[in-house]
């Protein structure tokens, strides 16, 4: 089957439902989101997830949440809540703030309006985003048709397509399908087995699952042109946050001599944040460790560390594509250009 | 609970018993093995998995074939099939040489005997070989409190306690149980997960479980003293085939400056491969990937690729523990002053 291009909400200017991520690829089922406390939980689930999404559906959850009792207090609670619900990527404060400033600015009168019309701007902006992003990606890599991703970076993760993900299939449509893709399975919590390669079967784009440990050989052994991987967080220095498993990516494709190229809106680009030490790295349950989609892998209460994202540093990282252009070589002024 | 030591099979003089090693950890379910087509298919399979180990264990399936039908022709037939089972791990291939040629060069008339001589001095070997790696393995790295290791390579994997966990064992002993091991999971078949943990809670070693992802990055936030590997074949540069994932550990403890140590007996070290680019990698079913102990984890059919090995460069091993003495640096030199 090709595309219909898979997507991951949907707003109906009043109503939002988003596709439960944690029941894929087995079963698309869609949750209707109502306000800040339903929407924070979704995410701390993963039933949303991907940094740009994240953001997106977090400044509806918000804007829901005023219209169903406008005024400040329910915005700050909202605006609280949703803000904590998962550390790492900063586009869920980003988005949050934004929301909240708009409203603040505007004054309780026509709060719920101005918090809709804010989430609004925010989707169609990474809508937008995702598209410019996939355009200068490809351009980069022109020439690359064989290549690697973790974690699912796709139209489950952001607006539009996607990023890294996003930046493949614009490669896909210009080499005329001469695409190949190696997907890492991206444990504990499998977004590229059942995410990435959910939506590569539906865009009709050729593909092999790998499991995680697996990616550093096959590259070193010539069979990828080029790394992609998307971003939670990019710190003023260019360090890169992002699912856990890609700094060992960024090794093994610099000791290859291949481009690490990472993909994201400059919403994830935190100026606030000096380097990638200061990234604060969420550890998550060690139950998604210990057992795979409910089935125990190991002795019952096996001590586990899960931290859900690591730290790639900008020497690393070959290009940082965002919807404005291309930093290249990573470093503080690239990023600081990226967000004047 | 602390140790009785795990023993990964029991040999009375006569009959040969196996932990079918994928039953565990929720199951400890004893195979007897009769002769060499049921061993090799419990090695394909991996109920008996651990280059070490599998090289005793096909001695013993050898001279039970021999045992029960005396005659070189069973011997050459038994030879074959053992020696096919998996292509990898050298001390297959040099265990059932080293039975065949003890029997060619005995006679027909006592086959039998010579057989399971052979085989009980192969595992009476590689239990001492065990016991002279640990002690070496822990000179080595005196001081270091915490590791992190990948598959199994304990009392389930070889001789006597193993290789590289051996290695932490002793190391927690002459530490007084000051000892801290990172057991990666190592998908696809979670031989860590499922395995080392289960010794490791068995000895009383304090641990955590990750998955293979989370290793690079905890290794780069200085959470790791040394990473401990085992081999299944080293070339003659000095170059290690392990288990898929190790290539990856070796590069991140490269860039933290912390030993990436790879403990075997000499037994896998092959002369006769050149170099890491002539070991042959096996690829194994896509099921694997698919699926986590029957729980699937993608959509039906996904294609697969599924190396069960990748290879180390030898400027990346830090040390090379044996039986023998510690090759370092890792050169041609000093693998082939281990042969010698």
């Amino acid at each position: 089957m090709t595309d219909p291009r898979p997507v991951a909400l949907r707003w109906d200017g009043r109503a939002l439902r988003v596709l439960d991520q944690t029941a894929l690829p087995a079963a698309e089922r869609w949750l209707t989101l109502t306000g800040a406390a339903d929407t924070a939980a979704a995410i701390r689930r993963l039933s949303v997830r991907g940094a740009p999404l994240i953001g997106i559906v977090a400044a509806y959850g918000l804007a829901l949440e005023v219209a169903a009792q406008p005024g400040l207090g329910a915005l700050e609670r909202g605006w609280e809540e949703l803000r904590a619900a998962r550390p790492t990527a900063v586009n869920l404060a980003w988005a949050v703030d934004r929301v909240r400033d708009a409203c603040l600015a505007a004054g309780p009168a026509t709060i719920a309006g101005v918090a809709r019309g804010t989430a609004q701007a925010i989707h169609a902006e990474e809508d937008a985003a995702s598209a410019a992003i996939a355009a200068a990606g490809a351009e980069r890599l022109a020439g690359a048709r064989r290549f690697l991703t973790i974690c699912n970076t796709g139209a489950l993760a952001a607006g539009g397509e996607g990023t890294a993900l996003a930046v493949i299939r614009e490669a896909h449509r210009r080499a005329d399908g001469g695409v190949h893709v190696l997907a890492c399975e991206t444990r504990p919590l499998l977004q590229g087995a059942r995410l990435t390669v959910w939506e590569l079967e539906r865009a009709g784009i050729p593909h092999a699952l790998v499991a995680d440990g697996a990616a550093a050989g096959l590259i070193a052994r010539g069979e990828v042109d080029a790394v992609l991987a998307g971003c939670d967080r990019v710190s003023a220095d260019g360090a890169v946050a992002n699912k856990v498993g890609t700094y060992g990516l960024a090794l093994a494709a610099a000791a290859a001599g291949i481009p690490f190229v990472v993909a994201g809106p400059t919403s994830t680009v935190d100026l606030g944040t000096p380097t990638g030490a200061d990234i604060a790295i969420e550890e998550r349950d060690g139950d998604e460790v210990r057992a795979v989609l409910g089935t125990p892998v190991t002795l019952a209460g096996t001590p586990v560390r899960n931290p859900a994202f690591d730290v790639t540093p900008p020497a690393l990282v070959t290009a940082l594509v965002t919807e404005r252009g291309i930093a290249e070589p990573v470093d503080a002024a690239a990023v600081a250009a990226l967000k004047a």
